[in-house]
């Protein structure tokens, strides 16, 4: 490919554009965040950690961070988007960003999406002041991904008007909860709720964990989950209730309440639909797990570019310095590819942002819209978080043993984001999710989520939108028969052609997916059995599906760039993101006539190429994320091998000689 | 496929073969690690833990896993490979494996192979003991890889009759130095050797670092490098070096020596050749190290696997009780490709090790068996490190929230595991010098392995070779018109074909390579440009050449099975790790014509088929490895999850029955 001049990055307009449409929440994150306070730190033993993480959200206590999420009558922000992005920013300790998030995102979050205006009046002002410091107590040991099978019971008592909270045994124990080890004094407790004799299913109540003093309160028992990978700044612990009795008025009662004298009412009649309602309310949570993921894999990339910048190794012939690692095309291949893929994450996770946001502020989503959203969220979710450990990895490697001291950061970006994979939803499971939600997108009515309900209803009622599908099938074998060569080479970088391929392949996958079920229903072999045989269709279809939402977020984002030389790496960047995927892809687009041979070989080495060009933009495009140096703070990133380097030259010798 | 009946597992018939030719050796492992001395403990701070790991070694140089590898004269076991096996053993705490691998293995491995008689009966006795607790001191913070280029200087002077060593600037400190930065008390250390102003290359002596009491030494200075991603219980340092005094007979002058008068001499002339040389009798450690990353994925595999029989999550409509997780496919596909794939390492693991041991044991390697020992090593090292980083985050993932925990033992394993990806030679970098020994492999003399020595050289002698190979094609063509079909799914079954298809794609991509690379000198490009343009296939080119080999261990391992039911099952974990590295890498094979569409989605099919076929084996699989239960230690694949389980039985309530 020839090189275009044209390319050359504004850092101006290049940061208007990632910084994006909540610009002002990135700068104040920026301004806010600084100083020894929030330095990021190493090797702090676990206590200092807890404390230290407190002391820093008491402090954001203090702005507009805390309050961006809630409503504006009880002195809230009303902006959700805000509340997202201010999560992600929160890079200078993933400790401190996921303690945040439990407070204001999910304790609190939970109180204002589920609770009524009593439970805001009452709790809202406390929680964003951190005066009452709370716990999101959803998942429990026995049961982390399959919430609707939560076993704590909350059972309705009318003579003391009360309900009665407990564990009934050792699986039904509520574990991994931020904030319950040290500081939580109230909890958000999901349990049964049990009215009557009768099961209503999960629903949240208000629970008191904690006096003042900070002691547990009778019948409660709290235990440290103890050192995790990471996030020990974050004090996750298990709770046991003791038949705990709380007033009535602690039911949060938007979707499910229960009068005094113990009857059950709902605006939702289906327990399962109303179930997923309450869970859907949720989704923010997981929205921003990805958007924080995407700023980890951003740092350690920043971290890892600007070493692979200057660090140098081997000598070539023709040369007195040694090669600096970014000139080794393997070293190119490793972080340039990582990079435009999170590019490519980073506005879809702002679509993702802006479509929560949007839906809340305006009329209320109906419900594919509600489960589109719910699906869009849980595979980003999956993808960005995969995407972080996957890249962070990759940078620590590129960094080699310094990579591997906790001074240069990237070991503590890895442990801190590993548990981003299963928390928040295991990433397999919401893949599940998103395949299923593709499958049944047109059906009418919420339904169980499990095997059975899909496999019967894909037997059914499905088939007729597979139909609708196949009118891009014309196109597809238009682009599939485009003999390969020269020709075939340019049309790699078409953005016309790259979206084809992608959507073609969304849709294939699907097609094929509902065949297998109908076809697996019709042979007589029982529902699990079926949809379990084709497990590993469902997980490639929800990533077919997510890899082109991606793809259209940053082919979009492209386009809305202005200056030309920006631009002209912007489409470069966006060609790399898209054929490094179709390139590990590759194998599916060959098995399915979608890419001859040739064409497949030409795809490795337009990858090989794009690496070549975009070399040079590299450090542009990570100082584009805009992410302070002391949030990097490592000395690998910051000028000591520069110094090294310097130094050596100081006695003599040219820069990077070899001895 | 249909279930062969004759499957089952001889527990003595697996362990017998996995424990293999040094099976005294891991029987007496399993005898001397136990205690609490030994158990894995979780939590402990960095200080704490390397006085643990201290006294562990104390223990252990009281045992013969401390003298396995060292010369009988001087109390040693002459068993090198004993000593290997011994090393992978002590999965119990890997950073006690990393310390004893510094101490008994390159540090007195070092003074053993690169001194002479003076050295050892002065210094081996107290290396065993642990009397002189010593670091071998290679890497600085500016050569890491490249060791070629130190800048350590040890400069004779023949008034004193001794060496000065010394560190010249900050590039030229010794880094990431085990042992160094706590107990070390003389260091091996590799220097530029310049005597009568005449530089010789690299060497290595013997320096003091501290004194008795522990102080430093004058003219030595030592820096922790504090806290690392893992392995924290290893103290590894900083050391410079100030115009440091060393008698001249602290040279280890096994291939090279100076004089009272100052004159080099060496039995090796060229300085190229004499670096390699001394380099090659330092490969145990790389062996060593495939070893122990092997043994932490086999430890992780055992705690997940024995957590996903147990562990339950989501109902099926047919049944009362919820999925064991093993029983979905997807969890299947995570686990059970990544357990045949560390088998076969396990035998190509051992296979090196044999190689290694009948190496020094008979007559000298000629050069060229020496350079395919080395491939062989540098290879299988970067292979199985980075299977063991990614088969235990599947692990870690695996286990969800559980597997976060510290106490679950996968988090430790992780880390200390991260960084064998880049010590002891970078992954990537050990690739590309096995890719150059494949393309060198009929050359006679050592050479310089830079890009223009290979460049050069495959231009102008290789291509004679690539005719020899040839010779393979017309299986080839054969293998590859074979039509798809259902005679088509059994021959993926059929251990010739896998081999004839792994064999051409080594021969097939060293080729093209060799083509490549003659092209780009012939068209008169630099020789950094034409080998770096080629460094992805370069690197391919080293992982088909390692995954035949590790493909042929495996098939002769289960050659080996005298027990009909415990061969059924390793046949088909073999079809599994073969199967499943095709389809990995099933794009190439599309590209290339070796795999129709068809085939390659029979390849699919098959592992879906195989992974079935192998789950009612899979405790068996991993009980096989013989660790014992306190070195796994996780509560969750030691009963903690069954009893939860048998808790909420006791309550009335059908085990895993869904609320």
């Amino acid at each position: 490919m020839p090189q275009r001049d044209d390319a050359a990055i504004d850092a101006a307009a290049l940061r208007d554009l990632l910084d994006g449409r909540w610009a002002e929440v990135r700068r104040r994150a920026r301004e806010v965040l600084r100083g020894p306070e929030f330095a990021p730190q190493h090797g702090l033993g676990m206590a200092e950690h807890r404390a230290r993480v407190t002391d820093q959200l008491r402090l954001l206590a203090r702005t507009d961070l805390a309050r961006y999420g809630f409503s504006p009558e009880y002195g809230g922000g009303g902006d959700v988007g805000a509340s997202v992005v201010a999560f992600e920013m929160l890079v200078c300790d993933l400790s401190l960003m996921v303690k945040l998030g439990v407070q204001w995102g999910l304790f609190g979050g939970a109180i204002q999406a589920l609770g009524t205006e009593r439970h805001h009046a009452a709790y809202l002002p406390g929680v964003m002041s951190l005066e009452t410091p709370g716990c999101f107590a959803m998942t429990e040991t026995g049961h982390g991904s399959d919430v609707q099978a939560l076993r704590t019971t909350a059972t309705f008592d009318p003579d003391a008007d009360e309900f009665v909270v407990h564990t009934p045994d050792e699986a039904a124990r509520k574990d991994y909860i931020g904030n319950a080890a040290r500081d939580g004094r109230l909890a958000v407790v999901f349990a049964q709720l049990v009215t009557g004799g009768q099961r209503h299913g999960v629903h949240a109540l208000l629970v008191p964990l904690r006096d003042a003093d900070g002691t547990p309160v009778p019948g409660v028992r709290i235990e440290d989950c103890g050192p995790k990978a990471g996030l020990n700044g974050v004090d996750n612990g298990r709770i046991w209730f003791d038949h705990v009795r709380v007033p009535r008025t602690a039911l949060l009662n938007r979707y499910g309440d229960v009068a005094a004298d113990g009857t059950y009412s709902s605006p939702i009649d289906s327990p399962n639909r109303r179930f997923f309602t309450m869970l859907g309310t949720l989704v923010r949570g997981r929205i921003s797990v990805a958007g924080g993921a995407g700023t980890a894999a951003k740092a350690a990339l920043a971290i890892a570019v600007r070493y692979g910048e200057v660090r140098r190794q081997f000598s070539r012939p023709d040369r007195p310095e040694e090669v600096v690692l970014l000139d080794y095309l393997a070293h190119q291949r490793r972080l340039l590819p990582a990079l435009a893929r999170t590019y490519a994450l980073h506005f879809a996770q702002e679509e993702l942002v802006a479509r929560l946001h949007d839906g809340l502020a305006g009329e209320p989503l109906d419900e594919r819209g509600q489960r589109e959203l719910e699906a869009h969220a849980a595979g980003l979710k999956a993808v960005a978080t995969w995407h972080a450990s996957e890249t962070i990895q990759t940078c620590r490697e590129a960094c080699g043993g310094a990579g591997y001291l906790a001074e240069n950061r990237l070991p503590q970006l890895r442990a801190d984001t590993d548990v981003f994979t299963t928390f928040e939803g295991d990433n397999t499971v919401l893949l599940q999710l998103v395949g299923k939600s593709l499958l049944t997108n047109y059906r009418q009515e919420f339904g169980s989520l499990d095997p059975l309900g899909t496999a019967k209803f894909v037997a059914g009622q499905f088939l007729g939108t597979v139909a609708e599908r196949t009118a891009a099938r014309s196109l597809r074998d238009r682009l599939a028969r485009v003999a390969p060569g020269r020709e075939g080479d340019s049309v790699l970088r078409d953005q016309g052609w790259q979206r084809a391929l992608l959507e073609d392949r969304e849709n294939h996958v699907l097609e094929g997916l509902a065949r297998r079920l109908r076809a697996g229903s019709a042979s007589g072999a029982d529902p699990f059995t079926v949809f379990n045989d084709v497990q590993d269709h469902v997980l490639l279809a929800a990533r077919a599906h997510v890899d082109r939402l991606v793809f259209e977020a940053f082919a979009a984002a492209v386009g809305r760039v202005r200056d030309a030389g920006t631009r002209a790496v912007l489409e470069r960047l966006c060609d790399l993101a898209t054929l490094s995927l179709v390139e590990r892809e590759r194998a599916w687009f060959l098995e399915h006539g979608r890419l001859t041979p040739a064409r497949a070989k030409a795809v490795t080495a337009a990858v090989n190429s794009l690496c070549r060009e975009l070399r040079p933009h590299a450090r542009a495009l990570v100082d584009g994320f805009g992410l302070r140096d002391e949030w990097l703070a490592a000395p690998i990133a910051l000028g000591a091998e520069e110094a090294r380097q310097a130094g050596r030259a100081r006695a003599g010798e040219p820069v990077g000689a070899r001895s």
